[in-house]
């Protein structure tokens, strides 16, 4: 069948009827009414549905249709013709045609589906299927099934369109993509590199880029002036829920620009990202400096969708009687709280003291939450009596209190704890109680960041060592005065969910050069690491600046889907596995021989049997037990069986990080000891720090995540 | 100075004369005229003159200014001012207009270059800088001073736009772009793959892709229909000249479609690609099939610039006495010949019989040539004596031969050693001859490959195995009819230059099983290797097909550049290697070992001391050779030497591939035994077999390449 002569089916409308048409496409589902058979046939466009019947249909093609299954492939031909009122399907678009089939060919059969994979109802009351009854490994296992839903095909579809309508502004705005190398050199991102063994150079390794951040910089040398590149960038962490080995970046740089700059370009830039879902952004983004962010909302990615902002109590209660602030304040700690405007009958006494205070709060790190709910003008809480007049009149003035607000207040020694929980404290409320008005979206600049973050021994950057400072002057060895400093960089945060990131960047040598000194490195391992780059700025580097936004998880905010594997064609399993290919995966000995890898395979199989020797006589020596030779062996098999089961566990695809250190509820420490019942596991005490406990049934902290 | 006060130096025009401009970039050159100073400020988008004077300039900007130096990065204010007639500048656009400058801030100042960068003369008369006068790993290492360049500068710009042409024409055909993993499981494209070690699963790797083959069959699978991506490739050949260790391809697929869909959408993507260039591509596309390439051709990518076809002659001397000939006939052999029309002059007896017969087309692998001249209206040659009147009057006709042409002709028992000898003849002759058109663009669809190649044990895929066959009944166990196979694969040829191939898929999975087995798999591979794509045939995969273009290739082909690296920001030299990054290298030991590489350390050290033993007694073995202590010592250090030697010659970066086997002229086998003249070398005699010798220089054949 030639190309022009096909017909999509969902392009067909009311104005075909009459006509003659071939489609193509696959049986989305079918109904056999006895004497005529109905399928819908589906294609990248939409739907049709498709009728055979012995009064209509040659005998030839209605046999051969009575054989049609789910998913076979078939090219067909009719007459395209208005369905009667009475059953017209609103369900589909094509819904009040349908095709008279003459002509059927089948391409290829489907042998029966390991899941449903029709979104479309048939007939006006029918059910229709639903990807999230699937586990999700099994749809990745058969993603090219699972892509077939007209779902996954319009987040794909649309995920494209994002991006053209990204590189199409970024055209007219005169940067051009540049593409930089896949196999290059590790650069610092602060995540672990993906490694690549070279053949022709032994012994030496390539790394997959983290991002191209000293290429764009040095392209930014070389005088391209704009650049910008989907780029696809690798880091080898330990996966969280909505992370990938590799992702692709919307990466970006200029020259002779500022802040201004990019902060104009990338919200024109994103405002039409974002048109594409429908969504229209708020314009010009609202700017935060970081230390209001932590102040206000405890997080350096506040959700600004909802209020609840922190109010600052630390004043109030400087000369209170009341125990616990009083302590919690003679160690230099700090009082912050929130209103809950309006909420007291959704926080009950109960719920406030039995809930938050005894286990939610302090699932967050707090050892407490103090909460008072306002009636009848005044405070009424389990400890309002503890506090004077003075402090109660001020504390219903500081958070501006009507009847049925609810006040709660964290204090803590630790000003950066406060924060933290109060942080938690108040998404968890949001979320509880409905704050978050739904299909709305609230883009923010956080600027202003510490240039530096204190490590043990010295300072760590907060974003990357090229991020300019704000000022000029400092010393590399003034440890005050590194923390002091500010960085030029700046986030995008929409909704809580940080989007992208970026920073005016370091183009002066010498202030390259101090930077990397505070931070501890030699000047060998400056030479090493970053020679070709300090070079580069000897030869006139320009003042330049840029933004990279995770494009997988802007595609997936556009387009609200629950995690970022639903706008990824491919994605890896949470153990950075793919079910479908099954990467990683074992080579052959000849591929590690060429690459010098060969050691990997018996050699290393004795030194891992030697190395577990040698943790047993380890654990022996440090818990001062000795083993005789039969509990040796017992606890070598319990070694073993405990590295298996942390296998096991990452292994498993769950919504959790494996947790490390469960505890064995039966146990045995010898082969002639017997099973032991461990008691507290048997009473429940084994739990007892489990936030919420209801029957036998442990809540536990969503802080494991 | 903000963004919209900036205008570019190269788009200022006669417009522009007294208007007051702020202009960023680069002193591209300077010339101090005692009292005024000029320079030329270089932007990306080109040039303008700026002129500092005592009379115009502010002292301390005059003074500044006197401290520039090339390649300084400056902003700078001034008027527009036209030049008087004699000072334009005809080198640069704006060679009209200049600009006095009044203020001056230097961004960052420049230590000396390594290498000139400007390739503007300042005067009309004046020389400019060239990039092919330094070499290129100088160029490679500075990559951020030689892309400053403007001709480097316009090569990535124009790359960047042909890429955009492309996907905005797939665009309008409602393609999609879709991204697929880079991290994925080994294919079978022919060459090595990259691995990367997985340290979530251990002694487990990822392979980089050689192509999204298999990722793009399953989109199709998955019902996408229509799918393109702009996608990095990778692979670990041994590299050479033109080749990078990854590359980008423009990579399609299309079900429902046929080859005739693929022919006519390429045809018109690359037409448009080549536009960005200035050229007009003739279309349609000529089709050759395969088997006429090689027997007119000599090559399935024929350059058809030019004519010098081959001509069958074998029949002509069926029955002939001359020696040579009947020989060849009598071991079933065959004669072909080119006619060199018009070109007697500059094809001399002595060029014909002691140049091409015995030195150019030996180094082709053929035994000799057969040469005639034709004047006269006869054959004029050392071997015409041997013909039949009936022959030469057969040859004069069938090569269509007038006074003035030269008739070659090669005659060998392989008849793949004709076709291939003569292929590199009809080259060498076209280049040598100037028979090559310049500036013309032939484009050819090769057609009809074989499915199969023999090999010594069966056969071998000669593009890849999910090609479909030109029929679908074929034996998997029938060699001769496996080995009849026609494939539906097309590769796009340009001017003898491969630019892109592809083909139909197979998308039954009983034939892709034939495939597999004719291939010599067993059930276990065929689960192994292909498990889950064999699967996916089980669910309904539409026909589908498609094309992959090499997008350096095509890119460095439109703007004429010498290599792809010309058109490839940050290349890696010829030894895999980038010099501006210094990559591959070494990395942590801590890195290895959370990789499980560990073992590649000193462990590995003590391994090659090992390997290095052995090859001496293997040495010692198969030549039948005692050592005795004192040589197995110099023999140790000059298999070293050799090793070094071989690694030093790797690290050379030329046009050449390494000579591995290089005879030494001195040599000696023992401590004791002293050094020896190698006779061989003293006399010339060592590389007797060198095409063309020139006094003391031997011309080493092009094959070597």
């Amino acid at each position: 069948m030639a190309e022009n002569d096909r017909s999509f089916c969902g392009n067909l409308s009311l104005s075909d009827v009459g006509s003659e048409v071939c489609l193509s496409g696959w049986v989305d589902a079918l109904r056999d009414h006895g004497e005529v058979l109905f399928i819908h046939l589906r294609d990248r466009t939409g739907f049709i549905q498709a009728v055979f019947s012995p009064e209509h249909t040659p005998r030839r093609v209605y046999e051969l249709a009575s054989s049609l299954r789910s998913e076979f492939c078939v090219s067909l031909q009719g007459r395209v013709q208005r369905r009667t009122e009475e059953t017209e399907n609103p369900h589909i678009e094509t819904g009040k045609i349908e095709v008279m089939v003459r002509e059927l060919s089948i391409l290829a059969a489907s042998v029966v589906l390991p899941f449903p994979i029709s979104e479309k109802a048939m007939t006006a009351g029918g059910g229709s299927g639903r990807a999230d009854a699937v586990s999700e490994d099994l749809r990745l296992q058969y993603r090219y099934l699972d892509l077939r839903r007209p779902s996954m095909q319009d987040h794909l579809a649309k995920r494209y369109r994002i991006i053209k309508r990204a590189r199409d502004f970024l055209d007219t705005r005169g940067f051009l993509e540049i593409e930089t190398p896949i196999l290059t050199k590790s650069t610092p991102e602060g995540a672990r590199d993906y490694l690549v063994p070279s053949r022709v150079h032994p012994k030496e390794f390539y790394a997959l880029p983290q991002s191209p951040q000293l290429f764009k910089q040095l392209l930014m040398m070389a005088g391209f002036e704009r650049y910008f590149q989907v780029v696809r960038c690798f880091r080898d962490e330990d996966l969280r829920p909505n992370r990938q080995p590799e992702f692709t970046q919307l990466d970006m740089e200029a020259s002779f620009i500022d802040e201004e700059f990019i902060f104009e370009l990338t919200e024109e830039l994103v405002a039409r990202m974002f048109e594409v879902g429908g969504i229209e952004l708020p314009r010009p983004f609202p700017r935060m400096p970081y230390g209001e962010a932590m102040e206000t909302y405890g997080s350096d990615r506040p959700d600004t969708r909802f209020d609840l902002k922190f109010i600052e109590a630390t004043d109030i209660f400087e000369n209170t009687r009341y125990g616990i602030f009083k302590q919690i304040l003679q160690r230099g700690g700090r009082i912050k709280g929130i209103n809950v405007s309006g909420q007291s009958e959704k926080l009950s006494k109960n719920v406030l003291q039995n809930e938050y205070a005894k286990e939610i709060v302090p699932s967050f790190g707090a050892k407490g939450m103090t909460w008072m709910r306002v009636s009848a003008g005044g405070l009424d809480s389990n400890i309002v009596q503890f506090f004077s007049e003075e402090e109660k009149g001020a504390v219903l003035r500081r958070f501006h209190a009507r009847d049925g607000d609810v006040i709660l207040m964290i204090a803590d020694a630790s000003h950066d704890l406060v924060l933290s929980a109060l942080g938690q404290l108040r998404l968890h409320l949001a979320d509880r109680l409905g704050l978050i008005p739904p299909g709305v979206f609230h883009p923010l600049w956080v600027t202003d960041f510490p240039l530096f973050e204190a490590t043990e021994d010295g300072v760590t950057s907060s974003h990357h060592p090229f991020t300019a400072p704000d000022r000029e002057s400092f010393d590399p060895l003034d440890l005050q005065g590194l923390l002091d400093l500010r960085s030029r960089a700046y986030d995008l945060v929409v909704n809580g969910e940080e989007l992208g990131g970026g920073s005016m960047r370091i183009n002066k040598k010498d202030i390259q050069l101090r930077i990397f000194r505070a931070l501890g490195l030699s000047e060998q391992e400056i030479e090493d690491k970053f020679g070709f780059f300090v070079r580069a700025l000897d030869y006139g580097a320009p003042p330049h600046g840029g933004i990279a936004l995770g494009l997988d998880r802007v595609v997936s905010m556009i387009l609200r889907t629950p995690s970022i594997r639903e706008v990824t064609a491919f994605p890896k399993n949470r153990s950075a596995y793919c079910p479908l290919t099954r990467a990683p995966s074992q080579v052959a000995q000849e591929q590690l021989r060429e690459l010098g890898l060969t050691d990997m395979g018996e050699a290393r199989q004795v030194r891992l049997l030697q190395e577990r020797k040698e943790l047993i006589d380890s654990l022996s020596w440090v818990s001062r037990i000795g083993f005789d030779e039969a509990e040796r062996a017992a606890i070598t098999t319990a070694l073993a069986d405990a590295v298996r089961m942390v296998e096991t566990l990452e292994g498993i695809d769950c919504d959790f990080e494996p947790l490390f250190s469960p505890v064995s509820a039966v146990y045995r420490m010898g082969e002639k000891m017997g099973a032991r019942e461990c008691s507290l596991a048997a009473t429940g005490e084994i739990l007892k720090n489990a936030p919420s406990v209801k029957g036998n049934y442990y809540k536990v902290a969503s802080i494991l995540e």
